[in-house]
């Protein structure tokens, strides 16, 4: 153990180049906005700027839902704070699992005490709309619950034509859209989502610890039925919702609507630095436009797989469902993927990723998002991920991969 | 509704100076930290400032707990994760209540499903030992669950004597120090305390949305029992514990450590701006010296009082246990609080504390806190509210707050 009076250097992280499924670079301006000054959480300007924030996510998540605002947490505890809110003990969930992140969906609605089906989909592949269907007749959930893009397996989760299945049987239908947004087509209303949930770490471009949502008007009165606010700031014109109590307190979607709403009721602190930089994430996204940002990343992702394939590499996954912003390469015969990947980070200060579970050891996870979603991002991965593999003798055709993808661009 | 296209201005929050009871105005090298560029959560250099990070809060914790990390969240994140990780449903939790978050550890661990059993104390008063021994004896609950300073009281409640009963009498001790910590004594080992969470926006200096906390050994044993690792990266080796999965998977303490931990297992992606904040928080106070950030405090904390005294202003609570960081002060009768605290922030840019519940409109709380524990702030703060105070016609001796700031300085 070290002293535990010692206080080490400066902080002084290396300039790396996240080409991993994320976190990734931040943009310039939202670290400018992550350093700014504090102020007050009922401050005028801060609750202004609150305001602004739900009008934004609005933009982003393509949705008129008074119900938008930030969790404060990273992408987990915006599913976790949907989940909890919504699933009462021993209520129905339905949830296609299409690759790690499903699992996890499960692993959160069962400790929500929640009765959990789901359709296990081969990694690699997606979900049909009417396997969601025969299951809902089956099991009549109150829930469907899904991923739409999940990095473990790179693939990317099509929700229209669930969102309308949901509509017909009256089911509510979540999406956790963290490793997707802003890289990908996300229309919240068009596609009868009632709640969805995000983090910035990834094609939104910031770092990791705010989580943004969505909610349906509909999803949020199913929610404050379940409204109980806390003992120490309870008044005589509260009143408690029928529903069973949310069994957080940090994650009670009911109250923390009653924070962001007119009345402002005390329930955390916000976490300001944090607003900040999802403020500036939407703000880049909205400004650049997001046709022109989700076209980038497809942009992007397409010259990348193009470059691999020139390179004589594996693509993995049913590529009609490839996530635009990540794509999962075999690790090519007799390689050490990970020593690979240990080179890439000490030589070029290029990170890329490893992969979970089944895939464990076969594939890499290669990622273009945010502010890395850029051409020169994409020729310098190639170009080193060459270079390292021509060391380890693999067995690809050098040079074709930058001319690739550089073809791909003109 | 706004229209969700606009994209607002460039961010540009006012400079205030944050002398209510938190959030509080940041060290500048905070602000620095969190500007610097983010990598990835398993680069050598991250996992890396992890290891230091838990080197830097055993200081500041005074504390030799291998079990000292950051829940990524706002501080009721670390509190949460503490309750809902040791507390099984029916399990007994006795609580001191001293204010308001006293009231919050009672509503988060009646949501993780404990018989909860209260002491209540006048507010402005604390809990002694014998109170707390003798219902020890009487409810043999498994863990005292406090809060040392609570701001809504600005009572700091001493915990030295009330460590050597819990360990007495083998009941596991718990304390909720985000409001304290940093400046006032906290010293978790040779106080017996099993579990601390913290939050950096107090004496501490940061951004809300870190929660630092520490677990003796004996706690996250109880807590490793309880371990149920997520089914998407659960392997052959991993044992489940054989206590009750614990109802949260955010908070799940049991894998917090495995992910703080030499495995590294995966859990969230961890926040890394904010875990650089916390980090400079961390060394800024030890490097300034412990000893020497909390007699800062009470030095700023005892001038501000002097000065509201010189004043005419009656101050709230018994001072004996008043916190050195945060004093409640009467609102002189005939003035309006509001007013007064409106026309501070907007013709001084200073902003002071409402209060909460039996309190509400009866005092102020004025804080002196992290990077504004200074003369500065606090003969500034003086001469501005005498002057506001003047302007409304209170009954006050002008003339004398700032002198006898000063005097006391001298």
């Amino acid at each position: 153990m070290t002293n535990p009076m010692d206080t080490f250097e400066t902080l002084n992280p290396p300039q790396r180049m996240l080409m991993g499924p994320g976190p990734i670079n931040a943009y310039p301006r939202v670290h400018q906005a992550l350093s700014q000054s504090l102020i007050g959480q009922y401050d005028p300007v801060m609750t202004g700027y609150m305001n602004q924030v739900q009008s934004l996510y609005r933009g982003v998540f393509h949705t008129q839902n008074q119900q938008t605002m930030l969790v404060d947490g990273t992408a987990r505890s915006g599913i976790e704070a949907v989940l909890v809110s919504v699933l009462e003990p021993g209520d129905k969930v339905l949830i296609p699992v299409i690759g790690r992140f499903g699992h996890l969906l499960c692993e959160i609605a069962n400790r929500v005490g929640a009765q959990v089906k789901t359709i296990d989909i081969e990694w690699g592949e997606v979900c049909m709309p009417d396997q969601v269907e025969a299951a809902i007749k089956s099991f009549q959930p109150k829930l469907v619950a899904t991923v739409q893009g999940d990095t473990s397996t790179t693939m990317n989760q099509p929700l229209a034509e669930i969102g309308e299945v949901c509509k017909k049987h009256g089911v509510l239908y979540y999406c956790d859209a963290t490793a997707s947004i802003a890289g990908n087509e996300l229309k919240v209303d068009e596609w009868h989502l009632d709640a969805v949930s995000a983090g910035l770490q990834k094609c939104l471009g910031g770092p990791s610890g705010s989580a943004p949502i969505t909610l349906s008007d509909q999803c949020a009165t199913v929610i404050n039925q379940r409204k109980h606010i806390e003992a120490g700031i309870r008044a005589d014109h509260h009143i408690n919702g029928q529903g069973k109590m949310i069994q957080s307190n940090y994650f009670d979607l009911a109250m923390i609507m009653d924070y962001w709403g007119p009345e402002r009721l005390n329930h955390h602190t916000e976490a300001t630095s944090m607003l900040y930089a999802a403020r500036e994430c939407a703000r880049l996204f909205l400004e650049e436009g997001p046709d022109t940002v989700i076209a980038r990343h497809k942009q992007a992702g397409d010259a990348l797989a193009a470059g691999l394939v020139a390179m004589n590499l594996e693509l993995f996954g049913n590529q009609t469902y490839k996530m635009n912003n990540v794509v999962g390469v075999y690790i090519p015969a007799n390689i050490d993927g990970d020593a690979v990947r240990g080179e890439l980070l000490s030589r070029f200060g290029i990170e890329i990723g490893t992969s979970f579970g089944p895939l464990h050891g076969k594939i890499w996870r290669i990622g273009t998002m945010g502010y890395n979603a850029r051409q020169e991002c994409v020729l310098t991965t190639l170009a080193a991920l060459e270079a390292v593999l021509i060391k380890h003798r693999a067995n690809i055709n050098p040079g074709q991969a930058v001319a690739a993808a550089i073809e791909y661009y003109a």
